[in-house]
């Protein structure tokens, strides 16, 4: 059974500064703990009811710490407000900027803050096969609970790290599209690899620091009147018009 | 100043049993403010901070109770962290069932759960000039602060009313789309007015009592190994590819 302290060290993961310690994170759930091990990430410890363990032992990966914990338990230490049967500790991987082939589109976040925006856009580039994504270093914590919750196991599918943009955009040759208000219409626009996608801040878009890097704004066309569209719904409405584009 | 008593009636608007209670909802921040004014809602309070109140006082309607509160006491009965300067107790609405016109879309929402997801669907369907929007009885409370605060004040702009979904397409003429996991590609699917889009549950996607009324199915396309996406994004994306037909 688990012990006070494997539970005080589990729910301290919620928290960046800890997790940043520990290098670890947690998954919360069935579907998330089984992406995560068929994933190359490492699992450090696997947390669960007994009759979760029974019925799954087989799925567990060698070397990994099991601890049996009842249900109220799980959910004491679970981000979720119900967590059934199962969470895993994991480990981190180190920060690493993918780095952009001769004909592809990576996206790029500058200064997402809220994890459920992110986790939202992680999801959505899995679906459309974007698989690369480099996050300024404002961006949420791409190990926030939240933020793996809202991924529904895509974090798993995706290669995301964390650099000064202005560094990345200073010594690239690809297209920098940005999103943006006003700009050329989506609907019509060529997008043209190798290409960087820049989506900007939830309140204030694009920076002007990371704006002056871009080589074609895009916008998506609305009615008069009406306001802006959330950050995540805008990217998933910008990767679905390249898709696109790629048949 | 604000009294306890008018402070506990504003914190008391956070749970739906006493916003049904009242018949009344919070608005908060200065930008939803200012859209709720200039909209067809009837506002009963506004609490705000005196500076604040010098500045705008010649906006506020007349008839509305303003009530003066320092920044801690106006963070203290706001659903938002940080509230700076206003908020205002507005008069729900009698629910209502938009019509739909005869070359009309409408977009119906089946048990959208999450109320950052429902608000972001309203704002999407702003946006987009879907202005009709019909949602079962389980879907969230639009009168949830995380729903209004997610619109962006597009919650003055829409018309939303809960039905039984069952009841609704038992008398309908018009084409009801639903998007599903498989179905036809949305971007070459050719929607006709007048229709119903139907947005399907987070989890469980278009429940079968609905589904049984879909006169075809739609769905976006994309890569092997993905999961799928949240039912905001998956909204927008529809509504986008909706609005490139009416160019």
């Amino acid at each position: 059974m688990i012990s006070k302290n494997q539970a005080k060290f589990i729910k301290s993961l919620q928290l960046k500064k800890y997790r940043k310690q520990a290098q670890c994170f947690v998954v919360d759930g069935e579907k998330g703990v089984k992406e995560a091990i068929q994933s190359d990430f490492e699992l450090v410890q696997i947390v669960c009811t007994e009759s979760f363990a029974e019925s799954n032992q087989s799925l567990f990966p060698k070397g990994v710490e099991l601890i049996t914990a009842n249900e109220k338990q799980l959910s004491q230490i679970s981000s979720f407000q119900t967590n059934e049967n199962v969470l895993a500790v994991v480990r981190q991987k180190p920060n690493q900027v993918p780095q952009i082939g001769a004909s592809e589109f990576v996206l790029v976040l500058d200064d997402i803050r809220d994890p459920g925006n992110l986790g939202s856009i992680i999801r959505s580039a899995d679906w459309f096969g974007v698989r690369k994504i480099i996050a300024s270093p404002e961006t949420a914590d791409f190990y926030n609970p939240k933020v793996i919750n809202a991924t529904m196991g895509s974090f798993t599918r995706v290669r995301f790290g964390y650099t000064d943009l202005v560094e990345l955009f200073s010594t690239t040759n690809a297209n920098v599209y940005g999103t943006f208000m006003k700009g050329s219409d989506v609907h019509s626009f060529s997008f043209k690899s190798p290409a960087y996608i820049v989506i900007g801040n939830e309140g204030q878009g694009i920076s002007p620091a990371v704006g002056q890097f871009v080589t074609a704004r895009v916008s998506i066309p609305g009615v008069e009147g009406a306001e802006s569209l959330n950050a995540a719904v805008a990217t998933g409405i910008v990767l679905d018009n390249l898709s696109r584009l790629k048949k």
